[in-house]
């Protein structure tokens, strides 16, 4: 029997893909920037048949990329050349709210917004916000352990993560959906799954942790003579707020483009070099937590909004950055991290290190270290660039990744900022899980 | 050169134990259930000696068990016989608090009541407490991911680990201690040795996440009148009570025995089946959250204690069980999980399968499902007993460790609550890390 056969007799016909056009929005992602052919798309209905999916791809060999909403920047989710892509769309049973232990089972293929719906209507929250919530999966934000500006309180999503199910590369099953906080029989192989990339197994489904809501809310927006004073200002202010639920940065470089894009005047009459935006949340009255913090820290100079109106305006200028940018040119883009208090010195190394023309636009999650770095003006295609910003990254004790991913775009570096033998460990681990290397191969490890 | 000559190479003489008195302390676990002899007991002082220990071992094929504190239950930091004791205590390094990122860096030899109280001078808390803090160490935490009655807010010790160093059975090092929070460049190789208990790998130092403190608390005990009504409690409330800081239970019996050896009165009148203790933490005000809770909940028959002595004298109740227990006899003791919701046909079945003399107390952790039991009339030494319950906990969605490990008590029954391929990929992911299987051999997997 033809591979595409044995598809069939799992899934049934209509949810094995192979005309080029119904295939075509599988093999690209969203940035056009990664793309290649696929064998087939497979569209299985649930975990039974992922298992034998993958069995069915073991026999004939056949490579795998699992996908989930295709909302990656790392090109991990769509094929190379050849490989059967796996998508996990249509697992989209989501449970009710346990209400004892605050979880909620969903499958792989949950929307994160049908996720934080589910949240919301029972007086929680997902914990876990990103821009791409419309399509991006739950099975995917697990695969990729993403982050996002709430990482800051809550963790990033592998917090989120209180049990999974999933498919390994020999069709066995990983099931650990009992939502036990404490299980500590053996080793944690949910855990490895989270943010392997689809390299080690295949997430069918997720036990979520949610988090309670906060609905006050309260945020500033502190203008800052440098980066070094944005890190000052958070070991100043961090012990004393719990109730800390987002804190970003970004730089005039990327203040000016924002103000040129959305045809705005700057909030604050004095610019500044850095700006920090530190958003608040609790039950009740987080502002009165911020204004004593504030003024423990010496903190003179804030804008501060405490209504939905006013704190729109101000986030506004931390999130068109992307859109700024993007309007401006094609931009190098890196998802890395570096320690705090090493933001300051890493950020002018990158200036220093690019040509004199280049614009270089520095902004992200101050409280996690996580920097979106973009560089307009050199040739998009050319690596040196990236390369060049990542030995940076290194050299600051950083990581070439924060919550994007390695994917295929990073696999080359992995060696700047992972020791021999952390790279062999994995490696190691690879092939004991995938001897066959089937799943996701050229994603994570190159 | 023999294996002891080649350990004093690295560490010197004096820190390298073969005398039988010296090493004695090292080749017992506190409960005296579990002892071997050990070739010899070395101490290292970095995690160069470490790697340096590791690759003598790995020469002479001799066998090494990892030790902190020795406070574990389960035999796995006390040897079998013929290994090498790796004693980690002089590890003590313990760094200031980074108030950026509210992170310390501690030595593997580090005590949790050393690393607590270097939180709570930076006036924040290390968000786990066990009873055994004066001698349980940072790596011993980690290797076992710990627990106690904080997890509930706070999740286990894996959510403490913002970093670790390690060193793998080949010496080579994993060493993630920048304390980046959002960090996912490759597998999770930190996160794979939470847990491990020593099988997979040698923590040397933690990059540890401390979490605000709150000072303002309020206490609740809950008479009810079954374990079902305990798990409902808590599901009415929880989603009100997001400063939540533990929540507790125990039965009659267990209170019985309590009374009887504190030689105290029952603090409520009406004696009732089951008991909850529900803590609320926060900076200020706590009462107030808890008592709205129960009034949307119909809670009317609650004891309500926001002093430090009516909060001591209700959680004495809960804390002096073991003694109590301990008192009356030699018990079956195991820790086990199950889901909140069936913890009450869970308990069911376990009296019912007991012999009718034995005395069954259940106590433990509601908030996370994790029930301690115990059963005092049976032979201590039968083991028909253990399995007996750890296979109505298989029967009823739990695992057979909530928060002690697996070590070599449990190791046996490992299959009842894993998968045989989850079993399998633990065995090729132990295999892929330490082929010559040297590092505490015979934990977790038997």
């Amino acid at each position: 029997m033809s591979l595409v056969d044995a598809l069939r007799a799992v899934v049934g016909e209509r949810q094995v893909l192979v005309d080029a056009d119904v295939r075509a929005p599988f093999e690209v992602d969203w940035t056009r920037r990664f793309r290649g052919s696929a064998a087939a798309v497979v569209r299985p209905g649930s975990a039974d048949e992922v298992v034998a999916v993958l069995r069915a791809c073991a026999e004939h060999g056949a490579a795998v990329v699992p996908q989930g909403g295709n909302t990656g920047l790392v090109g991990g989710s769509v094929p190379r050349g050849g490989e059967v892509v796996l998508s996990l769309t249509r697992l989209t049973g989501l449970g009710q709210v346990d209400r004892a232990s605050l979880q909620v089972d969903a499958g792989a293929g949950v929307t994160l917004a049908a996720l934080q719906g589910r949240a919301r209507a029972a007086g929680l929250d997902a914990g876990v916000d990103i821009a791409a919530r419309d399509s991006a999966t739950v099975g995917g934000l697990v695969a990729c352990d993403a982050g996002g500006v709430r990482a800051v309180r809550h963790g990033t999503v592998r917090a989120r993560v209180a049990g999974l199910e999933a498919v390994l590369a020999d069709g066995s099953i990983v099931r650990r959906t009992s939502g036990l906080l404490k299980d500590n029989a053996g080793y944690d192989l949910p855990g490895l799954l989270v943010g392997s990339e689809g390299t080690l197994g295949v997430i069918t489904a997720v036990r979520w942790r949610l988090v309670a809501r906060h609905d006050a809310r309260a945020l500033a927006l502190v203008p800052l003579a440098s980066l070094a004073e944005a890190a000052e200002l958070l070991a100043a202010v961090r012990p004393l707020l719990p109730s800390l639920d987002a804190c970003e940065f970004f730089t005039d470089e990327g203040l000016s483009l924002v103000l040129e894009h959305l045809r705005a005047s700057a909030p604050v009459e004095l610019r500044a070099a850095a700006y920090v935006l530190i958003e608040c949340a609790a039950a009740a009255d987080p502002l009165e937590e911020l204004a004593a913090a504030f003024e423990a820290a010496g903190v003179e100079d804030a804008l501060i909004a405490d209504d939905t109106t006013g704190r729109e305006r101000l986030w506004r200028l931390r999130e068109a950055h992307t859109e700024a940018i993007s309007a401006a040119g094609i931009p190098h883009k890196l998802d890395v991290g570096v320690p705090i208090d090493r933001l300051a010195p890493f950020a002018a190394a990158v200036h220093e290190a690019m040509p004199p023309d280049a614009r270089v636009i520095l902004f992200g999650h101050l409280g996690d270290g996580n920097v979106h770095v973009n560089v307009l003006g050199p040739d998009p295609d050319d690596d040196a660039v990236d390369e060049a910003v990542l030995r940076l990254v290194a050299g600051h004790g950083g990581t070439i990744s924060a919550e994007h991913g390695i994917g295929v775009a990073k696999a080359g570096w992995l060696h700047l900022t992972r020791e021999p033998g952390e790279i062999a460990a994995m490696r190691a681990i690879k092939a004991a899980l995938d001897p066959g290397g089937l799943l996701n191969p050229g994603a994570v490890l190159a």
